[in-house]
């Protein structure tokens, strides 16, 4: 076995999270993964590096949406204003009807400190290339790294407030309200 | 042997980091930072649960620092102004001769992701406690976790300016500096 399979990567991933919140993730094997989906562990280790990636596929379409976002702001915006502009790229990863699916991976990632430390990093390396993106343009530093955490910021608190039970407002319309907030904030401790 | 040795704690801590950096996080056991100062593993396990943990040690007494600024900031002051006080008194965990000791645990946690992964979550951690904080003063969410976040990311900024070669200027300094160029960013793009 072992060969590619159509649509294998999805089905793993859908099944590890099922199996992730039925069973927990400590209790769940890359082998039992795949065997729920009628897969062998060998093919489950041609897709995924180990049982933690599972979860963050996808990461690179989040990366190039980012990009897009940056490349999206006019030559002559802040560092601030553009990754307002980055944020937005972001809203398209996480359509309404997504938001269940999110939760649920949410629901795992907060039980585990080692899915929590993968999810940090991840966010941490896009925050680090969205940086790199904005001295591309011509930001100095320490502002394009500021901007950008600061961006990271926004995001991870608007997705905790778009994943939240009973949420409707769509993650691009939490985050415009997560900016000005921000921003209201950084002008009131003047 | 396995019993408590005086200054263990910090001959298993000074010896860690002198492996690490000389021969690498990878090819050094916690048995290997036992022997080079005479103390078994067992002895290891009785003060780090792993060998990651041994760079981590002292975390405690950040998390006191940042909690006693909080405490020492004015009733009035604004969720931003508590983190500012918030970040100085860390400036006390690390004073200048310490500075080399940090340049060189922080050159073998770039090297590698499973520690990067470690330093985020103690970081975040750090982060959430301080939110915490501000909301127990009665600071509204999303205000709290904003401002804390935004400390994060001052303090990491902050941090990575205070460990660059040549740099002189105190941790505390550079802080104040970062906070006044994150305000004037945040000002500039209203």
């Amino acid at each position: 076995m072992g060969r590619w399979e159509p649509g294998a990567r999805e089905r793993l991933q859908a099944a590890a999270l099922d199996l992730y919140v039925e069973r927990g993730f400590e209790q769940t094997t890359a082998a039992d993964i795949a065997a729920s989906v009628g897969l062998t562990e060998r093919t489950f280790f041609r897709y995924f590096a180990d049982k933690r990636e599972v979860l963050f596929h996808g990461q690179e379409r989040l990366t190039e949406l980012v990009l897009e976002g940056v490349a999206a702001a006019p030559a002559d915006a802040t560092p601030l204003a553009v990754v307002v502009s980055a944020l937005l790229g972001t809203a398209e990863f996480f359509p309404d009807d997504r938001r269940e699916h999110s939760r649920r991976r949410q629901t795992v990632i907060s039980a585990h400190p080692a899915l929590q430390e993968r999810e940090l990093l991840k966010m941490a390396g896009l925050a680090a290339t969205l940086a790199g993106a904005l001295r591309e343009r011509g930001a100095p530093e320490p502002a394009a790294t500021l901007a950008a955490q600061s961006g990271a910021t926004v995001f991870g608190v608007a997705f905790g407030q778009w994943i939240a039970e009973g949420e409707t407002r769509s993650l691009a319309d939490i985050q415009r309200e997560v900016v000005t907030e921000l921003l209201s904030m950084s002008s009131g401790a003047r």
